[in-house]
């Protein structure tokens, strides 16, 4: 039996702000990423995404971004393995108030946006991020990019992790995501997405832009929030995967198990 | 045998900007309230202060405040009991990451400035902050001041409660604080400020303005933390407490024992 | 002839949040208050907005609100009449950057908000933001809600001042707004509301909920920018003030003419 | 007859944090670089800091900076020319407002820290500052590092330009400062600073590391504002200057005779 988990980005409105479909979406994903302030969210955002989460047996996990609300924590900041470890304990922390008022428990961590991609790459950023999480609770799960600095940096911290695929990107012949920046990083057709992706959870490998065959593991799938398609390929990729016989349940369930 | 706690705000650095005596003031205290980035502070000063507080065996409280690092919290802002339920679970948890991380336990809550001033004479605001300390944690001790409605809802909601009282503020016949807009609010002299503070805790009692005397209830007293004259008092009242015979020790121990 | 201005809150996006149609909107107004970033708005958002408001020739004006993003500014804060004096310069010069960067002229200030709420009924704090106005250009039109502490600041403070009605909003005898707390504080009719913005500029009187003629002054008509509504009842608005003979043209040109 | 300017950050407190000794440093400055909210300062401090540089007839600059409170805009972030152009002209507007409000003038601009520090190598970014100065108001004096792309892209746009030389920072024959990672990076020896600043004025030269003549030039002298030995220095540089001949005004005079 093949398992795999469906995390999407959560709780990102702010103040009078309101971003994303999360009720609406949370019945078709397996892991929340819940923004804890930083970039995106708010108190009481945050409050109402765990209860939500909790209300779909969701797995709940802390999204720890930038302190760059203007910029979405997309934009690069030059901070030094000390403020990200202080940055993410502090917003992991935040998270698990809520979380703890509402009798639930945390699953996991994901480090957002430039924070995430900033420690895919640079592994003095992934081990204080690693070791934030693994203070605060070694039995957090650390979801990283698969093949990233971050998730080497949580395994060597002790901590279990979880490697993440992207169905609608596309990837190098490294095990690299293409960069934004080309013209072929996206994968636009569903049906092209979905096969990616089944593949990388059975078989543990995708075919990359240069055509070679490359091993990866797939232990959590990267879901979109927004935007009018957010919905229905949400509905399609459960479906799908279903049909290929692939479980899907929250990480920390299958770590469990 | 008296037992009476030393509370003092702390950790109210931000950034670049340093406030505060805490390295020299810490062995003074036996309570610290450590601010938690909403009126003061930020992740970096949370992290070091729970570490020196932890070093000099002072007990670890978070201190949330109003969402108004410009007017450090101390700007009467209309906020709704959510509201503040909210800023208070995302205050207590942020402060929990680092004393997790750093292996030590929470001892208490204190809410800062103008959020501590609404609790004490609204009954709604006072009950969302006792009820969120008591869902994050019913072990933590909510400190409010000696005879206000956030020390009545703590104690309705659960939690156990320590009273504060002020050695350098007048007292009114109905045992609140004289209004810092009159001029006899303040008490400059330190003989009489500690010959106040030790009745309160030896008798219980407190003679008011009005030359009348108010039963109160003293568990713990405010210390303050910048100023010339800070750590000259801190010393002071240590040795003038322990000359009465009563001893100085953190309220969680004296609520344990 | 008769002339009124149409007035309409813009700019209220913030980075990755959007909010308001102010496109759409843009075509029906003849006044914007565009947010400078404290209550909302940020400095691209600004940018964009002014530009937008040059191309239909509609009057600028800064929109300056509390310092509480994630209140929006509409929870109370106690600011002394000092810091309202600070905020509103501030605010007024941050827009003022943008307004002379794209080779236009400031037409007006409208306080946002609780600080316009505020600024009604407190008469220091309606003198210090008069004066922050006058302070920085004399030229500028203070708007402010009719009969308001804020009119009369203006006023004294020695600037031409646009009182503002409401169209969906019932008057008291006393020619204040009806709480939102009454059951009949708004007027949710189409025809009515017209019907009375209709007689305000004309006759220059409403009838109260008591039954009882009050005069009012109506310089200008606020018009809401967000919801479904917004934009048909902009348009109907326009239509019916044109039938009714009233020009709709920014206060700024016919305090000119 | 030569000139030289002397420049200062200033006005970099925040609500109840206090940094620099702006009243003590004031009267042996010319040109004052006030920050404007992003990075440092607040609305109040600014108008206080503008009020304090007309008693002096310090010529009064914008300040702008990264908006990273936290980090005291000292954090390298990515920010696109777009960003950088509009939080530039958000922040010279916002001083504008207080300058006009206290019936002065503004002289020049420069830019904070790592914004600064990118401004100076980074084209692009360099021509988005000087285009967001010179649309606010080509007659601003644009001040930036010696030989940096930002001097370049000021002259470009149409606009004065101010070369600031460092009297504490060792130069590299590129006329580049030394990098302050490398060990001689900074003149730790008081006479050894005045000789090279005084010779930069005078003769248009400075010796590198490597013991090569550089020409360099020197409109403005950056002087720091915090330190104890802050004062003691600007006083020195002071009397050095004038014992050498060299008249100290600010450049905006210097310019515009």
């Amino acid at each position: 039996m093949r398992y795999v988990d469906l995390n999407c980005d959560m709780g990102e409105s702010f103040g009078a702000y309101t971003l994303g479909r999360d009720a609406e979406i949370m019945p078709y994903i397996t892991s929340a990423n819940i923004a804890c302030g930083f970039h995106a969210g708010d108190a009481g955002t945050m409050r109402k995404t765990v209860k939500l989460a909790l209300e779909h047996g969701v797995g709940i996990g802390a999204h720890p971004g930038l302190q760059d609300l203007i910029g979405f924590g997309r934009r690069k900041m030059d901070i030094s393995p000390r403020e990200a470890y202080d940055i993410v304990v502090y917003q992991i922390g935040a998270l698990w108030g809520f979380v703890r008022a509402e009798g639930g428990a945390m699953q996991h961590v994901k480090a957002h946006g430039e924070l995430y991609n900033m420690a895919a790459v640079n592994p003095a950023l992934a081990e204080a991020i690693a070791e934030a999480v693994y203070q605060v609770d070694p039995n957090l799960i650390l979801l990283g990019l698969a093949g990233s600095e971050l998730v080497k940096a949580g395994k060597k911290a002790g901590l279990r992790t979880a490697s993440e695929v992207f169905s609608d990107r596309t990837y190098q012949s490294d095990g690299s995501l293409t960069s934004r920046r080309q013209p072929d990083s996206m994968i636009t057709d569903d049906q092209e997405a979905l096969k990616q992706v089944i593949r990388m959870v059975n078989e543990g490998k995708v075919l990359s832009r240069q055509q070679v065959d490359v091993n990866i593991q797939a232990d959590t799938i990267c879901i979109h929030g927004d935007g009018v398609h957010a919905l229905a390929f949400a509905r399609t990729i459960n479906d799908s995967l279903a049909q290929a016989g692939i479980t899907v349940q929250p990480i920390g369930k299958t770590w469990a198990e």
